[in-house]
Order: structure tokens, then sequence, then C-alpha cells
């Protein structure tokens, strides 16, 4: 009678799955200013020892730490559903199941990485860390995991979004985090940037070299810095989401799911339940896996595979990526975990690899979707999340349309309980889509042209 | 390692538990305005007639409808943490465990009631259910359950909440429901108010006059009134919250807990988790049950048991109750859905029958116990749930300097991420604390004096 997929605490994974292991023709290295490999003394300034190790390791497996685990078990396994109530609204022949990441304390997946970096931060002897957020969500995700830590946060949030999103912050400074609107005047970065533009609205770039600087220019090894996504490490720590759904859906009795389908702005939602699929794709299965991301910021359907900044400042290696160029301004819209110029470098290299197959859908028709979505099976979608919804609904018609049994399985990556914002806009016709012209993709390449080229 | 105690679907209640059954002393009957006993055909103009049954009913078990509780397993069971975290941060020889309701769609306890309402309507034929709303966690729970039923749904939300808490409105509307501000212009009662006052801010008094006026109207009997705490069918729905944590207490392997604590407005959470132990405790258990309310509106530890209004304008039959007056303008705080002036009849009748050990504590000791509670247990609690944490502290603290090792038990009623802004204020040091004097009180009774009195 349930159609909620339930795990006991002890099938909660005992290790993350590690596609580097795995990827057909293995991984291209980042690269410092000078164009060779990165080294880890450069790495070693921000992030603690055994997040460097992950970030380079080769192995396939990888222990989750029992105290990690331990927190992961406050909300984890969390729950799948089959998701009848959207199926019958459908009226589709298709079986739907969405593995439900909005349990979390902070409402998304981002704390599944938030809490292992935090702890590997504090067995280092750091006692703070700096990071960037856009819309709030691994702002919140880290000040809820160095909480459970007692360690210090310290997060530059994009300006616009801290005036547009003051739940956002708030919800950090109740976990005990600072949250300071970026570009600020505690950095050099970010000084620069107000002499330039007094009334500077801000980017996730600005940002995050703000949250850099913070992290280096405390030569103690007290201070560290931390990423939400992109990463290798980040990805890793997501996989308990597909680890996971591959448990609940042999539970449940169902066959292999024909179709993976996840939200991807940086990469780590999108790879932590896709990336034990990968691993059965490489191995034989026919699985199609398709990351969903906006038409508007469309790096993996639009973007090219280049080496190219992480950030607009240049405070990170060079990384071999899909990439629309470190400059793009990605229009507003109401997604903001998906905008982002690049895509991390496991995500890229699995579609080189022909490993998955993207999709770009429109604003609009994620809205839709997330109406659909929160009207039949009660949760209220992420706007990022409603991405994966709207591609689910256009293969469950097409599945009903050729008369198949398909299944597919969904990420929900988080609630939408803290933009609903967007979607009272949504409502009163005020939002429009915007298909990203080709020509402004070329023009916006154009600052890759210096970088190193992958042959 | 885990401290979250899980259930697996099979366990979640198949039957309701309900305490009118047990009560020493039985129950009075609610009264018509002429002071005989309310009849049925007053009732079933607003409710549909299995909710009746339910509300008049002796019998100790109520049969769980099988619809009911496939929508109820979407969240359901839900978890129960031991709060070592907590424990660690107060240094307690305690073991305290919370029973998590945060974790439904709404964020609330109340959709327990909410499906179920939406169910029995759905049953009779109903199409629109109306309501009123104070802060707003009643109404998106009314808003989730008839999306899911595909009724409509319509909303009075006190205007002054309305305002300012946009967010919840949203909620509603993404669900479906329209939300309209109180007092309107769509019924007789929003007129006179408005007229009166233009600049009216509306009151939970107002709201219901409103909800149960449109529903009187329709003379169809295709709309009907909800109503989301006080009557004996409301409890009712919420006792598999007290069923679910006995049998994870069992399975935790842990005693019947010593005290049972949880917040208390309008009666309903506070009789979802403690009703079970209530019939424990007429059983002969030693459990101590305290429900726990804001010292501004202190209905249960300074108000007197009376016949009274459930509203301000009359619409409802005269309940036995302690009420602090009909009349009784709750002042401004952070926990709307704690300002009731009255008390749910049965949560009434089991404190005069001795069960209950009611306390009052004040809005900083809550809003400084929901931030431990926040740094500790990684949850923000709403700041109603906050009223029991605080009492939670206390009694720990208590244990501690006694060095006894008692088990509480502790409802979390639900998130506080659409509360972010009253934590704001506490940071900001807006907030006060405000005790009721005596006077105040005694002036407040003094609307109850021509109703009939209890002997």
């Amino acid at each position: 009678m349930n159609d909620r997929i339930f795990l006991s605490d002890d099938e909660l994974p005992r290790a993350w799955y590690n596609l580097a292991a795995d990827l057909p023709g293995g991984m291209l290295p980042p690269l410092g200013p000078d164009g060779t490999p990165a080294r880890l003394e450069q790495l070693a300034a921000i992030f603690p020892e055994e997040l460097i190790a992950q970030e380079m390791c080769g192995d396939r497996w990888i222990d989750i730490p029992e105290d990690v685990r331990t927190l992961l078990a406050r909300w984890r396994p969390s729950p799948l559903h089959r998701a009848r109530a959207l199926e019958a609204a459908l009226g589709t022949t298709a079986r739907i199941y969405y593995k439900n990441e909005s349990v979390s304390p902070a409402g998304s997946h981002k704390p599944n990485t938030a809490v292992a970096q935090a702890y590997y931060n504090k067995r280092a002897g750091v006692k703070k860390l700096t990071t960037e957020t856009g819309a709030g969500q691994w702002g919140s995700a880290l000040a809820f995991a160095t909480a459970l830590f007692g360690l210090e946060c310290k997060v530059y949030m994009v300006k616009s979004s801290y005036d547009q999103k003051p739940y956002r912050k708030m919800m950090m400074q109740t976990w005990g985090a600072s949250c300071v609107p970026s570009p600020s005047r505690e950095t050099q970065a970010g000084r620069a940037m107000l002499a330039e533009d007094p009334a500077c609205p801000g980017s996730l770039g600005i940002a995050i070299s703000e949250a850099v600087e913070e992290a280096v220019a405390d030569g103690s090894g007290k201070t560290k810095y931390a990423l939400g996504s992109v990463l290798n490490h980040v990805m890793l720590h997501q996989t308990v989401i597909g680890l996971e759904a591959k448990k609940q859906l042999a539970k449940a009795g169902e066959r292999e799911p024909d179709q993976v389908i996840a939200c991807v702005g940086g990469g780590s939602n999108f790879a932590g339940l896709a990336f034990p699929y990968a691993a059965d794709k490489i191995a034989g299965s026919k699985v199609e896996i398709i990351p969903v991301e906006p038409e508007s910021c469309p790096s993996l359907t639009k973007g090219s595979f280049l080496y190219d900044l992480g950030d607009v400042a240049g405070m990170t290696p060079l990384l071999p990526m899909y990439t629309l160029g470190h400059k793009f301004m990605p229009p507003t819209m109401h997604a903001g975990g998906l905008r982002y110029h690049g895509m991390s470098p496991l995500v890229s290299a699995g579609l080189k690899a022909g490993l998955f197959s993207p999709r770009a859908v429109s604003q609009l028709d994620c809205f839709e979707a997330g109406v659909v979505f929160a009207r039949s099976e009660g949760i209220i979608p992420a706007p990022e999340s409603s991405h994966a919804i709207a591609q689910v609904i256009k293969e469950a018609n097409k599945a009903t349309a050729e008369g198949k049994d398909t299944v597919i399985l969904c990420g929900l990556s988080g609630h939408g309980i803290m933009d609903l914002a967007g979607y009272a806009a949504y409502f009163a016709g005020e939002l429009s889509n915007y298909a990203l012209p080709p020509e402004v993709i070329a023009r916006s390449l154009a600052c890759t042209e210096a970088f190193p080229r992958i042959s």
C-alpha cells in the first residue's frame, strides 16, 4: 500500500562510489596558471589533506567515516517515492520514482557533502570554513554542518541574492554562521570590485574569490575553504543518493530504471543520483542518463569541452570541463543553483565518454511541471528540481504515446519553500523563457582562448 | 549508531486513539445558543456526517481508512530522534527523545488531520472546503490535503499575518488554494468589520466567522468548513504521533518516558503526542504529561474552566474549556499557532481530571532554546515547538542537578524555516517577554458571564 520505499539505517551506504575509477579514458588533470598540472601545495592552502586525497583518488570505493554516517543518518536513507499521483495526473504508462533529498534539515542534497567536508576539516584542526553561496542552498547546508561540528562558518553571499532572499541569510545566522553580502569590504577582491562599482550586485565568481582569499590569507591553516559542487570530492560525497536509490528500487521489486533524470548546475545533485548508474552503463547497461539544465545556462548542451577557470577572478586552477566561458553572466532566473558557467570535470568527462544524454528545458516548462508535481505528489519542488520534473513529464508522455512501461527515476534535489517568490512570479505571469543565442555563447567563450587546449 | 528510530510503513497505526472513551468523569456536551446541548443538525451545516460521528464518538479506537493511511505514509511514520547532541550541549544526565513532525510536506503536524478531513469531505460529495488560518500552518496543511483530493480550498488568513508572511500565502497558492486576507469583502461578517474599521488587522475569531459563513451560505452542501484544532475529531486524528512514539521508544529498548512534553495552543499537537500516554496514566502510570503554553496566552495555567465560545463572533457552539474569554486578544508574538483564547475541550477535561501538568514559558526563553536546538540537533524548530524545547531544557537541567536519568519525550511540531523573521528579530534584540497580568485576565473573562456555568 505504501508508495514510499524505506531503507533501514543499516542500509545507509558504507562507502562512496568514485566514478573516476571506472571512467573510460580516465581524467585530465587540473592545470596551474603556467599550464602544467596543478600541484598539491596549491590545493593544500585551501583544502585539508584528506579531501585533496579524495579529489585525486583513483579507488572505486571510499569508506564513509562512521561519524559522518551517524550524522547523515539523522535524515538518511532519504525516501524513494513511487509517484503514483503524478502518474495518474499524466495518465501515463510509465512508472515514475523520485528520490527525495528535500528531507534534509537544510532542505536539499547539499548537506550530504557539507557534513563530510566539515568532518574532514575538523579532523585537520581547522577552526573556520569560508564559502560562497548564490541562492543560498549551499551556504545554509554548510552553516548546518559546521554547527554540528562546532566550526566557525563565514558565507559570502551574492549581494543581489542577499537582498532578495533574506530568509536564507536568517537561516545561516540561526545555525551560527556569519553571512555577508559580496562584494564586501572584508577582502581585497571585494574592495576592488566596490571601488570599480559601488552598486555592484555581485556574482558567484566574485564571492568565490572573496571566500578563497580569506582562507588563503589566514596563514595559520586554521581557516579553509569549502566548495559545494564541481570538484571530484563533492561528486563523490553525493553518491549516497544513487546508491540508496538502487537498493530501494530493488526492494520495491522494480527492474533497473530505463531512464535516470536529474537537474544539473555545477553537477553535484546529478552526479549523486547518476554516477552509480553510470557504472552500470560502463558495464553494458542500456540505461539512459539525462542531466537537465536550463536553456538559459546550457553548458552541457551548448557549451564547449575546454580548460577553463572555475571562477571569474581566476583564483581556481584550470579545469577540463564543458563551459560557456568563465566570464559568462547567466541571465537572472529562479533556479539560482543552476546558474553556473561550467560543469563538474567528472560529469564533463562522463558526457565526453558518451555516458549521458543532456537536455535543456525552458523556465516556464519548469514552473508548470513544478506546479503539477506540487498538486499531485504534495511536495513543492525547488525550481532547480523542477527542471528534472519537466523532463520526466516529457519522457512519460512519450512513453504513453508509444505504449511503453518505461521506468523513470527522478532526482528531487530539494523543496521549494524558500523559493516561493519564484512560484508567485510565475502565477503572476511575470516570468519568461530565454534560450541563449549561439552568438552570445561564441562571444562568451573567447575568454578561454589563451588557455591550453584539450587535444 | 543511529539516533533516528525507524518504523516501517507496516507499523503506521491502523486506528486512532480516542481519549474520550477513557476520560474519568466523561465529557460535557457543547451547548447551543439556548444553553441546551448542541444538535447534530447545527453541526451538519458545516461538517460531513462521518466527522460529526467522530466528534461525538465514545469508542476507544477508530479505524484509519486505508486511503488516509496511504497518504499519511508519504511521510509517516515520522522519525523519533534521540537528541544526543542536545544532551551533550546541556551536559545532562537525562535522555531526551523528540518526535519529528517537521518532515511533512507542509512542515508541521497539521497535515495529519488535514488529510483525514479532506478524505471524509470528499466521500461526502463536498467540492470545496473553507477555513481560517492565523500564522498559516493550518491553512497550508489544508491546501496541501485538498490538492491531493482535488477539492477546492478557500483560506481566510488573518490580515496582519497575510501581509507579514507572504510565503505562507504563496505556499497555499502553489497547492491551488485561494487565500484572502480577513476581514474580506466576501462575507457579511467581513464587510461589517471593514465598515467599522477599514484598517482592521483581523483576528482568528473574525476569520473563523468568515469561513463558517461561506460554508453555511452555500446551501447545496457542496461547501463545508474545516477546523485545524480544538475539536475532538482533530485531536483524534493527531494521535498517530503518540502511538508511533510509543512503538519507537520500545524499539529503541527505552523504558516508558518519565515526562512527555509538547507545546499547546488549540491543543492538537499536544493531544497527538500526549493522549496515548494519558491512557497509560489513567491506567496507573506515573508519567508526567506537560503541555507548554506561552506566558502571554496562558489558557491552561491562568484561564478558567468555563463554557465559552470558540470564536469572537459567536458562530460556534459553547464549548466546555479552559479559556481566557473569547474576546481576549493575545499580544503579538512569534508563535502565532499558540495565540488562541481557549483550549480543546478534550485537553481541558484531561487537565480537569488531573492528567496534565501545564507550564507557561517566556518568549525569550523559547527563542534561546530554539537556537540551542538548531545548533546541536541541526533542525530549526518552529517558534511554537520551541516552547516545548524550552521546558525540556528546564527539566533536563533539573534531572542533572538531581543526578537522575529522566527519560523525556518531546514533541517537535514543526520546523521554523517559514518563521525565520522571528529568529532574526530575536538576534536583533527586538523581542521581549510579556507575562499576562491577572487583572487583564479577570477583565477578559467578563464576556463569559452570561453563559451557563459548569457546576
